[in-house]
């Protein structure tokens, strides 16, 4: 949840109640992302993990932006603002790299692609456990190879950015239950589930599928620790179904659809981080306008079951009180099939 | 499973295996209907289900037709066949609505829309249970005001057409995880789980998520009782990703991406069935001389999970001893955050 609703306050919050808190390294400097680990180690003394995102190669022609740029640039006037630079960047890849290193979180997790097992290894020296987010089955094994200590299954479920290696369009929108079971037969390494888990009931289902364990985001955007905008958590309120779209960063991401989106999902090239860049000073506009039709409202398919306004440590409880009631509801079809069991 | 790969002997060995096997009654002649029932019944005496399709309005302009069939005459020609007559149909929907009032099965389950109140009335006064097969939340509201009995939760994993009322792109691509809590949450009626549910594990998974059964389809393409084509389940078996497809029927359905696929899909128009009817020759031929390549490939994500040339007890008795490993699984995650219950 980079680029404003995670902070070191949530994931605090989400530590110490139990949860494996993260730190959200995208879009952050070196310093800031050392001073969010201080900060959340300065809250509560529980482990906690960090979200890196791993750079890509430069996509998208000057040409295409330019043309994007051309169509989106009367949105940007309309707020009074200019649009940004469409500039390729690395999000400070190496640099982060080694504030991870030296500050050793628990666990590095990746979303993008997948870090060279040099990287992995350095990691891993550092005694960091490296968890790689992956769209489809194939980028599973390629993970593993690398030397990745577990894969984050992110169903096509997901609020905000595909997290994968950028599959072809339509073959990463693996749901999170099929991607799961196909990734237990292909990739033989624990699987976090995500993607539309925003109760207990489907926090249990994806343990019982054989994950490891669950990851939690939209159920957490409109928490008060959160640093969700004004005007994206009354969208979250309001309702409404969710697309997968690069209207707003060049990535395709899940949001809430709005004018913004379906005015230029279609006309987006495929070049991250630029378009980004490019939609950056408008979509900031937007937020202090709360004009939420200019917004990359992300919030996953399952957004209508989160909570609204209250603490983090609220949703954590009731987290874990739906994910006993879905046990017990699995015991008594145990005890149904087979009653000697 | 309509179009071929369903079969009353299909139907019947879920039964005996203890399943509630369906028959397909789409694309069938109420003669045939009839047939197929009676042949289900020879077999085995046990309830079993029959599958409709709810005929739309005529969509898709004369015009957009002929574009498409200009652009694909050259696959018909190809392969020494005409295109066919694009020509809206019902599928014969009050004649075998009459038809099932007649035989009385246990449940008619409805895809590509919900039949009216009195439509439902009517095989309720037969004793006959009503499933309606939804893609999203708000047309699960729409079942229930109809009357439905219970929903069937129908995931974008799932293999062959969109069931649901005709969400627009993107609104009902819904996974099967997330669309299953959120009928819970809005139409207070029991969930049928479908889509991407290859094996015992994801059955465990949707009814730890509260659906009330899961309905399981590519398990059963490759089996020996199922009518695939030979040239399907050769592609069955080499594997590949599925896409969302309007190509082969002018509806949008999940196949394994092959040229036509590829090709055609952009340029599909929503017509259906006059697409389906136009394709249908092409496809005919294709069958017969094993051109997997012209096929409506259709299968679910979960595909790589499925049996090849098993008989469908086989594949009856491995989803009963996944759940079974499944259900313990869920178990021991009970006992582990909870040591009492």
């Amino acid at each position: 949840m980079a680029g404003g609703p995670s902070t070191p306050a949530l994931a605090a919050a989400v530590a110490s109640a139990g949860g494996l808190g993260f730190v959200a390294a995208g879009y952050r400097t070196p310093d800031q992302l050392r001073d969010d680990m201080a900060q959340l180690r300065a809250a509560v003394a529980a482990p906690f993990g960090v979200n890196l995102f791993v750079p890509g190669p430069e996509a998208g022609s000057g040409e295409a932006l330019r043309r994007y740029a051309d169509r989106i640039r009367p949105e940007a006037a309309a707020l009074g603002v200019e649009l940004g630079d469409p500039i390729w960047n690395d999000d400070f890849w190496t640099d982060k790299l080694q504030v991870l290193v030296d500050a050793r979180p628990a666990v590095a997790s990746f979303v993008f692609g997948c870090p060279t097992a040099d990287e992995i290894r350095r990691l891993h020296e550092a005694g960091i456990e490296v968890w790689v987010t992956v769209n489809e089955p194939s980028e599973g094994a390629q993970a593993r190879a690398a030397g990745a200590d577990a894969l984050v299954a992110q169903g096509v479920e997901a609020g905000g950015h595909r997290g994968g290696f950028g599959a072809a369009d339509g073959r990463g929108e693996v749901g999170v239950l099929a991607l799961t079971r196909l990734l237990a037969r292909e990739a033989e390494l624990p699987v976090i589930a995500g993607g539309g888990i925003t109760d207990g009931w489907a926090i249990a289902a994806a343990l019982t599928a054989g994950a490891r364990a669950a990851q939690v985001g939209t159920a957490f955007l409109d928490t008060v620790e959160a640093g969700t905008s004004t005007a994206q958590r009354e969208r979250l309120l309001t309702g409404g179904p969710t697309r997968l779209t690069r209207a707003f960063s060049g990535r395709r991401a899940r949001g809430i659809v709005n004018r913004f989106l379906e005015r230029y999902s279609a006309a987006a090239p495929a070049a991250y981080p630029q378009v980004n860049q490019l939609t950056s000073p408008l979509r900031a506009a937007g937020r202090q306008r709360g004009e939420a039709d200019v917004l990359n409202l992300w919030a996953g398919q399952a957004h209508p079951l989160a909570d609204h306004g209250v603490p983090a440590a609220d949703v954590m409880a009731r987290l874990e009180r739906e994910l006993g009631q879905a046990l017990e509801g699995a015991a008594a079809w145990r005890r149904r099939l087979d009653p000697e069991a």
